[in-house]
């Protein structure tokens, strides 16, 4: 007897499981390919926008996961005028890609206290750099990160959608979307 | 005496043929970090979306890449809509993000006959899908994948500028334009 150690992307149900499975692998351990997704949002002049960010928390019962960033980073700017981002994951192991349409808040200052209290020094580093990211400079390392709590930012993303394709021996491709309860669709591929 | 494999991202100059020998390298090794760039585009709606795609083409010379699709896909119709795209590429090996903004043209029929001429069979068969891809299915395998000439498009990315960041000892970021004739300028990481 053989095991299809993909039999997870015939149902519906397990499919969507295993999605939320390799975005907590993602927030706990940072080998985990969910563990750095792109994060794709639009800018100020209307351009598609889209850099690497560490996953930092994946709630399923809610739908929303939780990002870090830098307030003075340009995709602060941008979401605070078009407050939407698409997340994506390529999961190679699983051959999962994983595609996550999401409204996105901006959270700081006290209601980010407590998360940076509870971070370590040199994670700290990554927020609160002088001059601020993408001002040009005469020499590469011509800047100072000093870890700043004003310059901490915590992006909320709630999902709208999840957009899966499983790239087996089948493709199968779903779509599972809030508003609907997160019952899934076969889409084609 | 001890070399830094890291040595490139020093110099402006080498860090640009970097970015391009990775390129490169994503066109001619299915198993390099540049063949599988995230495509980010802006939907209809005005909302950021991104995918996986194969990368097929890099003409440093031109400053030109390309990636073939579906005609039906849905990144087409946003394409056409707002020709713009982001390419994100994070290159674990190099320690090296490669973020590319892009204009693209869609090509199609003639234009694009001899690349299909020269494409082996099992190539074809992502190009070409019953009912088109998105379409809702009851049923995950209700769909057939039938080579055809006519579905088969090139998206031709013009980049307008190169935004990559080194993750090294030290963090370096550098900006590359095409209106600059590509001479880097360092940014605050």
């Amino acid at each position: 007897m053989t095991t299809d150690p993909f039999g997870w992307a015939r149902s519906l149900d397990t499919l969507f499981d295993q999605v939320w499975t390799r975005l907590s692998r993602g927030v706990h351990d940072r080998h985990a390919p969910a563990r750095h997704p792109t994060l794709a949002t639009v800018s100020t002049r209307g351009r598609p926008q889209a850099r690497t960010v560490v996953l930092r928390a994946a709630d399923k019962g809610n739908g929303t996961l939780l990002v870090y960033t830098d307030l003075q980073s340009h995709k602060v700017a941008e979401l605070q005028v078009s407050p939407f981002a698409a997340l994506h994951i390529w999961d190679s192991g699983a051959h999962l890609q994983i595609r996550l349409a999401a409204s996105v808040s901006i959270l700081t200052g006290t209601d980010v206290a407590e998360l940076w209290r509870d971070m370590p020094d040199h994670g700290r580093m990554a927020y609160g750099s002088t001059p601020s990211p993408g001002t040009p400079l005469s020499d590469a390392l011509g800047y100072n990160k000093i870890p700043d709590p004003e310059a901490f930012a915590v992006l909320h993303l709630t999902i709208e959608s999840i957009d899966v394709v499983h790239l087996g021996p089948d493709h199968r491709r779903a779509e599972y979307c809030r508003e609907g309860g997160w019952v899934g669709q076969w889409l084609a591929p």
